[in-house]
């Protein structure tokens, strides 16, 4: 269970208050680990993340709000397994439910193509990303649901979705870096970010924000499958957390793995908490 | 390259002596790394096994042979994609290739599912394996490719194959373990295994050797995908392979992963040497 | 949750059938983390036990049984703080609701210490134990509940407790061979219990068993605070866990860490099932 | 022994020079590792320091000396016991004899409660400390010695001292927060600990500095028992470090742990050196 | 293989287009790790970092290029043994033959000693460095083959050199500082490297940039023999690998070990990658 | 300081006691670190077999005596360099020192080279070695003293030295296997070790005990440089431990790096001690 939510199953009092029903916002895991490049270990995601979270304090000052008191729900994971389109099918399913039940749903991956089905069932019209890569193929290896070609796919599927906001990226095939010229995507490398308005370019559009750990520098979060140099600070990616959750109807955080010694999920962790704090503080 | 073996891809002298063509084993590496149950990594585990072989002596004293004159021949890595399918007909066919030049394959796991495109290429009659597992599960989570069926899979799906003798499984589903009481399944216990003798049971048949590394106890392998403690030592598991070596027409390695500190790949790089050492002694 | 195991805290079906009413197990993590001798991470024990357990299978062969029709209920941790005192008393009461439901206490530690609260609720006649140590001190650097007192503890403030049978105990001080000599301790030493018979020696009295992981050679279990060379192999340690489980009224497995690679949580994860499996198949 | 040191214990030249009596700074290992929050491993904290700073050069440009010039003397650790109360005595009395020789105690932590002690024996007017955290609570868990409570103990605690001045604090409870608005309290938040000036606000009065590692960012500094992302970047900790050290009469560097590849501990000694050729600089 | 790099041994199609007679970069790994300070494992370093470089997209956006079709030949390792001398003339060799040949030497250390070899074959004006160390000894520990003395040896050694550039120097004993004053040589510490113009130091002389990755703060690259605090971030060493490398006709990265989580062979990686399509680009 | 030794620098009464003069047993660290194959880190090897040692109880029953009664004196380390001639040179000295002083040293390596200063100083009439490996080559990559070669240059340099018994050796090079069958080398195939009495082989002759960690199984220690699988039991050393003690005036424990959890390092120290009990006891 994420540190400060209640469990879903749970009896008693803390149903009562914020069992599903009346959650605020909804955790749900998706430890999707099967896209074959380089470092496995994105099932380990959720698990760690949580863990990691254990340390942070209830409370936080900015907002002068307590995590526990904004109406956190954990439903635990989504068990992967090898039919990759039915998992995501499922897994969008219960997303769906966490918006039909006017929630804000809080992803945990797993490799980021878990982006995908959440993006489907939140329905915005902006996908914000933070991310060293482009994630626009057309395919990876022939697959079109790798984690490699999941901006393009959402930008193709979801019909609502107009335009794709891709911060820190900083490599992608030149296939890629075309297809990133379109009107319907921007791009803001490292070194702009800290100058990028992103509420700016939301103009009071939804947006959903998806935060593939590796557009932080691997000095950050070396935990994640496709360490990329020359990235973002934390610093930098908690400002455009802050910019986008006012306007944020879903989120996630994922490409964390458990091949390093905690930072990966430390920062996804308090990315997430980020978002909750600034999502709630603005209602 | 697996140390002692030449590459296959060189020109030069060694080619000649030894090149695809005259050669009596040819390394394959099967990075397959799909199937998604507990800790991933099987991708490195070709990798892993080469580097673990770099110390081991050239000369064998028991059999009075040099490893790099017995005409060992390293075809590389047939690298993996998403398209499990696909991926092993593909690999069905490097090593045909294999057989058709008369060497014996040596495949280096990957996951215990490469065994079926090996075994179809190589065609024995009987299927030979060490695993803690039985692998006899018509499919895992729907996946009929899952590791945890690839001995059903053989079964089944090769023509020549009249029988399967796995030794030191200690764990199965119900439905695994009635299907092992069949005629063509010998179960060999873990604890019997240094009773049994593998070469009368083959009563001079052809035979195909699997070493699944989680068959050696997790003290010997700990850095495998599903620990299975009470398993075999080490010596166990090198008298098989010198008994089965003579008759064995081809052989893998597979399910070493890199999360140990090198224990399983060095233990699979002997057995592999083990296996050669003994092949070749018996012509 | 541990793997088989229903959630305490689970509404539904499950909970009709093995809630905590109608448990036959109630699992009780205990990540007691404080005397302070050598090297710590015993906190995380409950936690990796859980996990390395997700890949052995739910079928046992031996007894025909299915793990999750066992009625193992999992409560959860027992989270620790640093009043060692009051966290001992506030466990006992926790292991005291189980027995008083008439389950069987499954305690995951957590250092050794959490087995006197347990068997002060459980109140058997014998504490048999596997253990490197003899944990027979009067008190360790001054406390009288360290880890390396406990079965001193046990015996003086366990009043049903008639007497201590410690297998495979290789070190000590002065002070407890001397005690170990007493009529109500029996010392077996590593090299001698596989020939020892617990069942003949408890003379169908009630038994508490308690599994320190260290009572296995460092290479089975590397991961516990103190390494003692020279000790037990699993399959010696499953016997008297097969032995000792249809008289036992209560089970732990302690010292744990996380600083291995799995094998000491898998080994233990094994040895728990183990004793679910036999105490259940013995009704 | 701290690399450049000289080890107390030694007799001859090295001890006629800089023995005990006549030593500028002692180096007093403290290895507690109790309070019960998240990673463990603080314990091996004094010796990886020592470890990590075996590469640095005995020379320091900047000021022209060499570190083993300076009279740094190592007392070795001060082992920790179960009873902290007492431990924290004990280590008081070690401290104070440093200072009653007149010389600069330098604290290798260990968690931060050791900062306790040492700040007791040394008596400064301005605690300033570099830490992630406010440690300002009343207790936690119920335990006043936790190192979640170090500035708060100190504040209420120790006459002479008149403030503490937190720098790189980004995490505490409502009540720590509460207090910190305190007139003895100064917070400096991570972004403006560049900016600050520890020198102006210490208007001349003698200081106490403790670095509690966590207050750098987790990318240098992974290897502590609650990463908190964020943080202090090394040259802004290194610039209030040169800043204290002329008017500072105690030193400690706390909560490193070993569960990093050595940056933790490589930054701790680097501080440590870098307050010691300050502090000698400046006489 | 450098990925995106051909293998020198491979016949066909490749190598008629990029064999080694019209190769433009050869990489050339040199696994020397004898120097005995700290913390082993240079020897892993080439491998290591093709490993990690497995990620990186083949295309570069900046420079509209894509890696794999610069010409890059990869040689492979030179084995290291135990005389040092002897190996730095074989592998001097070596890279006289990729100078011969018109080609651009990429070295991959191994400890930094080795690119005393490599300057001595490319026969530079200037020697450019990346380094936390000045490397300015004129022996260390009576070895003046150390890779502490690597940057003083080629000042001497090498006729055609008559400048050493260390960019991000910031440690060095007495006798390094005060020969780092000669005419000779120019140390730009880590807080000026953003500022320093390069290319305006070299008016148009050609270079060799030596990168020993420890130049780096080890938050970026902790897997290095010594690491050094308050170092240079990787976007500093970026710029001056870009200005650098037209003028350079030979390139090394070294220093690389496998005690981390793969950040400094990352890091390694993607600094070679950067200086061929900034080379590449430039002609 | 190995755990129960007393320092050599140490004053006081311990001093007056056990100082050097008076000593029984002297340890002696030689972390030499040099010979290039595969993993390094034997320079670790003393700090760490110190380390892991510290959880051992002072008390051994079966001799029944404490190990700090036995006048262990721990001499510290003998810092390596990379003029391996000369530092063999002056570790011969150091062991020199212990012999003339009538104690037996205890040699912490370090690789396995430093067993030759180590013989030379003892002058025993049997070289009694267990290993994995012969040790019998002339030269390993042109180096006569690489640790391939330690046992045939203690029976070619060493004149008092008649015979080297090698127990548990499993491979070599065929030299080096034909060099075994000479009249003054016995080697003892791990299968044969637990019948094996060096006890009767010796005849009451002097004798020198090495102990290569390698000679253990890799799941018994696999922190060491050369993993060869198929090797011996704890308990196999440990008997020829007991068997050899009473006979040797030296010993060492070597080839242990720091490349696992603790198993090789805890296996050393637990032998070291082994054989002080047994040498002691049978005086
Ligand atoms: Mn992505
Ligand atoms: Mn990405
Ligand atoms: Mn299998
Ligand atoms: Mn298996
Ligand atoms: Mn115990
Ligand atoms: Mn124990
Ligand atoms: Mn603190
Ligand atoms: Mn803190
Ligand atoms: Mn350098
Ligand atoms: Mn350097
Ligand atoms: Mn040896
Ligand atoms: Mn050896």
């Amino acid at each position: 269970m994420f540190p400060g939510a209640s469990d879903e199953r749970e009896g008693g009092d803390v149903a009562d208050e914020f069992g599903r029903a009346n959650a605020n916002f909804v955790v749900v895991g998706a430890p999707l680990d099967v896209s074959t490049t380089f470092q496995p270990g994105t099932r380990f995601g959720p698990r760690r993340i949580r863990t990691f979270a254990e340390t942070f304090d209830d409370y936080d000052r900015r907002t002068d709000q307590y995590f526990s008191d904004l109406g956190v729900v954990d439903h635990g994971d989504v068990r992967a397994w090898d039919d990759v389109e039915a998992y995501l099918e499922w897994l969008e399913g219960t997303v769906r439910d966490v918006v039909w039940d006017e929630a804000v749903p809080l992803v945990l991956g797993g490799e980021h193509t878990v982006s995908l089905p959440a993006v489907r069932a939140v329905e915005p019209e902006v996908f914000v990303c933070l991310d060293a890569h482009l994630d626009l193929r057309e395919a990876y290896d022939g697959n079109p649901l790798s984690h490699a070609c999941v901006t393009r796919r959402i930008l193709e599927d979801v019909d609502t979705v107009e335009e794709a906001i891709i911060l820190g990226a900083r490599t992608g095939s030149e296939e890629e870096w075309d297809r990133a010229e379109g009107d319907d995507v921007t791009v803001v490398p490292p070194e702009d970010v800290a100058e990028f308005s992103v509420a700016d370019r939301l103009e009071g559009r939804d947006a959903y924000l998806s935060v593939d750990i590796d557009g932080a520098d691997p000095a950050y979060a070396p935990g994640t499958g496709t360490m990329e140099p020359f990235g973002l600070e934390p610093r930098e990616m908690r400002e455009v957390v802050r910019e986008v959750a006012s306007q944020a109807t879903g989120f996630d955080v994922v490409e964390v793995n458990d091949r390093d010694d905690g930072q990966a999920a430390s920062l996804a962790g308090k990315l997430l908490r980020e978002f909750v704090f600034s999502h709630a503080a603005s209602r």
